[in-house]
């Protein structure tokens, strides 16, 4: 049912479908250029809660129950849930879905998890062992920001390269090839990448600690699903932002690989960065799983997308890490999303 | 290929087999009852590395390579690395394993990691997307203590009900079903399990908040696959400790399910508690881990046990969220192992 195609490229032969998503983003989020799109959106940064680490939690909640209401279907109706998020400990995930009583593998993957997680739901559902699967992460700019840089009250100075944590959950609902309607977005491939660290180790430059890991994924990819750029409408990286899009497209151009004309990074498209501030770009689990549940998946509904891939990338630092002079892993993993004829799916 | 049973219980049509595994321990571990049988441990803490996270680090290269070679396979035969720790951001496992060049899917399931990893690498190889996987996870007694609790120096008093975080890390390689010899060991099944959060606010005991996670997944394990425990040779719990074990019992007794005539906890198993003082127990995913490797898998080799489950359980706490009161939920999955005629594998 699932073809493996070279090292780590997967071929669904019935298709996975995208059942239904949803976006909840934060004040900034609602602000940019995708906050209408958004299916909920607070101003208040602790959504309600006591912590910000609470809020991070209310956000996937809400996410996922936005999407479960979305394509008809109660929890009990889920197999499995795969989630994760910057937090130690990935709390920002095991915290919030403890409620919802759905078997749980919990992933990290840094910000690279929203494909991660959809390449799992994929995974499961496409080689028949899930009927239904969701994928859920989240970041938050307050409580990432606290936790691998510095205190908030603290004011510190961003330099140029540095990304903007997204406050933002998106949850994704996966279900096997047979619930798709007409009008049905499927996942086709799926990529697992190899972890690359090209020696950075300044953590206000993750878009130069990632792009070598998506660069590799790119490549492997094309190569083990004998497929090319000009198959796909659009590519996403996750959030690679100014920085790392540029490194991207140097890297790829040294194997003569041109995506730059299809290319955008979800770092670039969930803010204005001239009038938000936001330096390099967007970055956090939260900010691919907004811009693929606020953009992407839409765009796609509308017609106006048909074959897009979708490549979040990952930082693996921690503040440990780095403290102890270490330079910062990154990593990338891809899905081949598809829209059949018509777009407008039935269920979103 | 994967037969889904009930809700997240597969069966493996044609099953997955180990084709081998290595621990890596420290000085506790090489005292206690398994010492011998892991294979490699070090009397320095740091692993001749300048910190005891990149002594972890050392700990999963080592266990990992150990695996490979026995094995008889290179990195680059591996499609798939399944990995993860208890270290803020996983840097255990993303920091070991970047230099294997290997295609990585990370994963957060604390304590429960070994089983998480393994039924991971076994759905993987089971459902025919990879040839061989490695599942591979560690904990080291001083970067979680000074993480989870309070600096060493510190020397602060442990409660009766504390358990002792296993200094240890481990690696096995599952390949597909084609791979085993006549005397393999075969993943059968596999059940990946629901965070239960039993309101536990001490982050001194964990057994009491993971014992009703493993309670559930083998209710829900036993009813999905049709067994009973009279149809395992032993049952092993990942890290419950004395605490946990009792309380799982008890949970059990409640259903009238009676696992306690052949119940094993690999926390029970790892140290001598009377005499190494470890108190509840040992803990950490490398407790299940070291254990596994060291203890349960070559049982199974020698011919002695033939069906086992292995359920680790984890504990999904932060410091943070602890700090901010909030409670501890517990997660736990588990796989079925069964050794083919005869004992005694031909690669192990």
């Amino acid at each position: 049912m699932v073809k493996l195609l070279g090292r780590s490229t997967w071929l669904f032969e019935q298709p996975p479908v995208i059942l239904s998503s949803a976006a909840v983003g934060g004040k900034m989020e609602k602000d940019g250029p995708l906050g209408e799109w958004f299916d909920y959106t607070e101003e208040d940064g602790l959504f309600g809660e006591s912590s910000w680490e609470k809020g991070e939690n209310r956000m996937q909640q809400l996410a996922l129950k936005a999407a479960l209401q979305k394509a008809g279907l109660r929890k009990s109706d889920l197999n499995l849930l795969f989630a994760g998020d910057l937090l130690n400990q990935c709390t920002g995930s095991s915290y919030a879905l403890r409620e919802f009583m759905v078997p749980y593998l919990g992933l990290y993957g840094a910000c690279s998890t929203m494909a991660e997680s959809l390449l799992m739901a994929a995974v499961y559902t496409g080689a028949g062992l899930a009927k239904a699967a969701g994928a859920v992460t989240s970041s938050h700019f307050c409580t990432a920001e606290r936790q691998y840089r510095f205190p908030l009250e603290y004011g510190c100075q961003r330099p140029p390269t540095a990304q903007w944590t997204a406050t933002s959950a998106g949850a994704v609902i996966v279900g096997e090839h047979s619930m798709g309607g007409e009008h049905r977005i499927e996942i086709v491939h799926a990529c697992a990448g190899i972890i690359q660290d090209p020696g950075i180790k300044d953590a206000n430059n993750m878009g130069a600690a990632m792009a070598p890991a998506a660069a590799c994924l790119f490549r492997r990819y094309f190569r083990e699903s004998a497929t090319a750029p000009a198959d796909y409408d659009r590519i996403f990286t996750g959030d690679l932002g100014a920085v790392g899009s540029d490194l991207l497209y140097q890297l790829l151009g040294r194997d003569h690989i041109e995506i730059s004309d299809r290319h955008n990074d979800c770092g670039l498209l969930l803010y204005d960065r001239q009038r938000q501030d936001v330096h390099a770009g967007g970055s956090g689990c939260g900010c691919s799983a907004g811009v693929l549940n606020g953009y992407i998946l839409p765009q796609m509904r509308a017609g106006k997308l048909k074959n897009v891939l979708f490549a979040a990338t990952g930082a693996l630092l921690s503040p440990t890490m780095v403290q102890q002079g270490e330079t910062i892993p990154g990593i990338a993993h891809l899905v081949h999303l598809r829209a059949m004829e018509g777009g407008g799916a039935d269920v979103y």
